[in-house]
């Protein structure tokens, strides 16, 4: 694909090691120009690799412009990317061909670079000593406390008190409310003994962490680390199917297999414990740039697992009215298996 | 305008008094329908006033079928706030016209009822609770404290601890950061007699409040109030000039005026001062469900101002390298003057 033309920050960000809010990025044969406006282009100019910068007050004109010369005709655009009136407008009065193709930088970043993987290591850690961190708050003070203020919570430990950006809005659900996968924070309050679902991650240099904990809210004794008693003989019930459904998943991944064949791990052991119908969504989904990459990890899925993929494992039960159990880790295949990140 | 589809949350909110982040919504005639997932059809049942609750699985089957049915042969929509993919596959097979027309949901939310002026008035309240909790926080704390933690302080105190969503991100400047209209926080520290420039602002019942502080960092006698010393002259000079525009426009704004009208009541006292080319942007904007509605108060608006108007008013003067100063308020027009909310 010789030309295109991005967006998306990330995408952006990709090919150049640089992106900001406003920008168009083109691929012209073997030119690249990161046009933008009078806000970034000194910081362009500085940091993004490889492709010319230019200033611009009016994109589409100078779009335009920067197509017709380089006589090219036809280009590859993600219509996931564009805005209707952006296109019209910037498709009128012009012989290019827009070739729409979705998800083609997506596409591009499924294998990951060890410099990649090394950041995204580098997000894990990070989420984790957020996670360490709420769970001491959650220690101290956790008692009938509001998911609103823990979720708040959520985000102060995550951020590192905003020091990192998060990869998405935390999900901070108890007992019912975690029978939701998205569940939104409520008034309701933490007691004894209560289940807890925490979904949250942070960005590192850009690059995403995710991550699911579902805990015992015992207090004393609070953590999210992976075995978990529950005074609920069911909450542990489920608990542990879950968990033994994620660790098969972890364990037998290889490199080689459909992505289909990795959620069926995860999927079988559900199913066999009799839970299957209420496992509602698919094991994972890649990471990196974004929060949710390739390859997706579901029973349709006839994408090759490759050295270097990054995704999440992530099953989960939810029973409605009652509650929800998921368990996620992010991992990375090195030599031919998943490595928790 | 009898027929139109939105996709716009807060323009949807606005039709009906229920939203969600999955939902077409189809103006018909005299009928209106609700178009969303499993997820949300037993709320929007509950609280989606005047219009048909519809579970669909497939947005652009159902939507086409209600087209078809409806035997319309033109719909009003937004062109900025529809995808190129979604409306490529929505218009592709099917015979009725769509009519773009930008920004007519906010066209018809530019004059608010008493109602959401109430509503309104309670969310700048709680933003001023919040802003006076940040000041709280710098007087006892915020020696030393880098921009990155007093962005994440305000995000505490304007949430009230996250039990408010924000209206935007806040911007808190120091200094030279100030300079840009809208910095990005950085690990710059606080000092004393530092110029620190707060813009913030929170949602009551969806409904968003928004201002801007600039003010002295002499810690013990810290506050956002207007009235504030700086020791450094220049800080003082032009927040005194930045100041005196502000109240000029408040002051003599009137009904029956046009945009531009106030916008100049700003723009020539700072003119007359010496640093007209310091004043980058425009002075205003309607705010309301969205923290960007109409009224636009630029050089170049010639809207009427009508009693019920929601704006804000926030001249200021960006010396580059050097600081910044930007003040604003929220004023609604009540018996045909501007009334700080």
């Amino acid at each position: 694909m010789k030309n295109y033309i991005l967006l998306n920050e990330n995408a952006i960000f990709y090919e150049c090691g640089f992106s900001c809010d406003n920008v168009v990025f083109l691929n012209l044969g073997s030119d690249k120009y990161f046009i933008t406006d009078a806000r970034y282009t000194t910081e362009a100019q500085e940091y993004a690799k490889n492709c010319i910068v230019i200033q611009s007050s009016d994109f589409i004109k100078d779009v335009q412009e920067l197509l017709k010369k380089s006589k090219i005709k036809k280009i590859t655009f993600d219509p996931n990317d564009f805005k209707l009136s952006f296109y019209q407008k910037l498709t009128s009065d012009i012989k290019v061909e827009f070739k729409p193709e979705e998800n083609f930088s997506k596409e591009k970043r499924v294998i990951k670079s060890d410099k990649e993987i090394e950041l995204l290591k580098k997000a894990a850690q990070i989420g984790r000593s957020g996670f360490k961190n709420l769970a001491k708050y959650i220690r101290k003070n956790g008692f009938e406390k509001s998911e609103n203020l823990l979720h708040f919570k959520a985000i102060e430990k995550m951020s590192h008190q905003g020091k990192y950006d998060l990869s998405f809005d935390p999900i901070v659900a108890i007992n019912k409310n975690a029978a939701k996968p998205h569940a939104l924070p409520t008034s309701k309050k933490l007691k004894l003994n209560d289940l807890i679902l925490v979904d949250a991650g942070v960005k590192y240099k850009r690059y995403c962490s995710d991550r699911t904990c579902t805990s015992n809210a015992n207090f004393e004794k609070f953590s999210f680390k992976r075995e978990q008693f529950f005074k609920n003989k069911k909450h542990q019930k489920i608990y542990d199917l879950v968990y033994k459904a994620q660790l098969n998943a972890i364990e037998k991944a290889r490199v080689g297999m459909k992505a289909s064949q990795i959620d069926k791990l995860a999927r079988d052991v559900i199913e066999k414990g009799g839970f299957a119908e209420y496992f509602v969504h698919s094991t994972g989904h890649g990471v990196g740039l974004d929060i949710h990459e390739f390859p997706n990890i579901n029973s349709k899925s006839d994408v090759i697992i490759e050295e270097n993929m990054v995704f999440t494992v992530e099953p989960g039960i939810y029973l409605p009215n009652e509650f929800g159990v998921r368990i996620e880790d992010t991992v990375v295949m090195k030599n031919g298996k998943a490595q928790i990140l």
